[in-house]
């Protein structure tokens, strides 16, 4: 956290974090300008309703486990303990398909759409582990009516702590961006 | 299939049909310019021998539950049985999501264009099994690298003798043709 | 085939064995006491028809992705052409854990017993995948209300051409018949 | 918690009950004996290590989607906290298959039993979520080798505020404890 309140100095730029637990609330919204749960935890009621109660916007990512129903109650647990911003993010769910880490499911980006009034984000990085399929991916998700997408990028991914093998470098990223702009001017929206 | 002959001759269309057995290929070949191995029938291997050898081309669908490494060995029969044109097709695997027929994968779409030279396609109809979803996921197939999609249309979807609520009116169906078409462009692909 | 008539004529024993397309039928009919359908072809209608009416009885194996209903649908087929005899037998489901090979779904042992009149047996060989599970695997079917179990048996399991890691040697198979009789007599049941 | 402190008082049973979240643990430990983390809290490590560190023996349940290396590590936040008795519980996990809430994985009771030491319980009410398969279900767990089996049981599962349709009448419960213990004689095992 203190590593992470010193790169917000240094950028000015706005953190978005995970909570893992809510004993850890307050210390980290001292730094985080919108709080994340994480798919581990979308079924962590206790968190949701403290994430829900802490003034902060707050990014839900899908279970990976969860099928669409029980991520829009957990959408609502958020909503209902006081939140008014909240974004929906699919990241992949469990399927027998092993030659990507998770399987994307794209098809509930309309599906959310339809049902809520939320902003609905795809995270190809984490569904797909695998740097390749970042792009083509996240195009899809734009194409099909995603707000946005988060992806993962590192100045040298081969030397990565953690999850370098589906970030991408920042060519590729500023490629990506690119990509997805025309993606989305082509269907008459702006990104 | 005495139907589709005289649809064939009416219209002058080329016709694509499922072939269910070996012993239905000769009088299926007589009829379709292109055979079709459906999902059921992807692991099939006398029936993969035997269109393999037809001379035809041939459509394959990639199983519910195929693995990415066994769609294309499924392939591989096809190929090595004599055909030369293959032309595979993301349809929807078996997954615990029941919000969608099928869940689509679509990142299957830039690791087959990656594996093989084969073109490769996208069944947005099947997948979903429902309508509205069926532009989307078809722009976000063309976004990802799909090098078409197959869909359900029909003049009266609520009168279709079966498929009726995953088929597109024909107003819908050229409307998407046209977002497709720009999706295309937008990244530089004609389609 | 000819291998499997010289083991029949040898042993004296009645041999099953898969067909895997209607063209080979009176070839393995000739043969084969009873006539197998393997997971593969689960879906697989004409073939289903054809074994249905070759008046041999019919081993039905459940697909790796077929839901209940499915596998009662497929079974529908099969007597309405007319079989007499027909053995249902679950072998494991796709899912996403890879501890296993399949994952072996012993619930629908009571659920078929309670919708159909058919024997119902469990193949624990190729749902696990690996030996060792095998006898426990066994057991917990019978428990369960199995009628039989199949179980992949080598006189040598390393020296097996396939399948030799999920094969039980002769004397690990001889003490797990003898653990499966006594779990039946135990729920009063004979085997 | 105070219903469940003075039904402790009135029947000198122990309690076992859930922790959803680590800031309710002490009001939890006052009053139970043992502490159960949850299918959905499995991937929860501030709670695990919480739970580990309390001295109070864990019930941990496998996650619905989680693979059984994951589970193994789950065990490992505990065991590394500092608990000394941790008891695993097989509860059914998400696949296609709809005839049944989950799929009760039983193969992995030979896994877990051969990779750790700790004690392996199989839940047949929660996994399949119909009374009528929990005995049959509650049968295949103890020959596969599970040292215990948790079921709901209720005086009148149709008047139950949840969990009616998977919970047992009493007399069905006792006549299932005695075929557990048949089982288990059979095999050699005390229950």
């Amino acid at each position: 956290l203190a590593l992470l309140a010193e790169a917000r100095e240094l950028t000015g730029l706005p953190v978005v974090t995970e909570v893992l637990d809510t004993q850890d609330l307050d210390e980290v919204s001292a730094v985080a300008a919108m709080l994340q749960v994480g798919s581990r935890n979308m079924h962590n009621t206790a968190l949701l309703k403290a994430v829900g109660a802490s003034g902060k916007p707050v990014l839900l990512k899908r279970g990976m486990s969860a099928m669409l129903e029980e991520y829009l109650y957990a959408a609502e647990y958020v909503l209902d303990a006081g939140a008014h911003d909240v974004v929906l993010c699919e990241r992949g769910i469990r399927t027998f398909e092993t030659a990507t880490r998770f399987t994307l499911d794209l098809s509930v980006v309309p599906l959310l759409k339809e049902r809520t009034w939320l902003p609905v984000l795809v995270d190809p990085s984490h569904a797909t582990g695998r740097a390749e399929l970042v792009p083509p991916m996240a195009r899809a998700a734009v194409a099909c009516g995603a707000d946005g997408v988060m992806v993962e990028v590192h100045a040298h991914p081969d030397q990565a702590w953690c999850d370098g093998e589906q970030s991408l470098t920042p060519e590729i990223f500023f490629k990506t961006v690119g990509e997805l702009r025309a993606v989305a001017q082509a269907l008459g929206r702006s990104m």
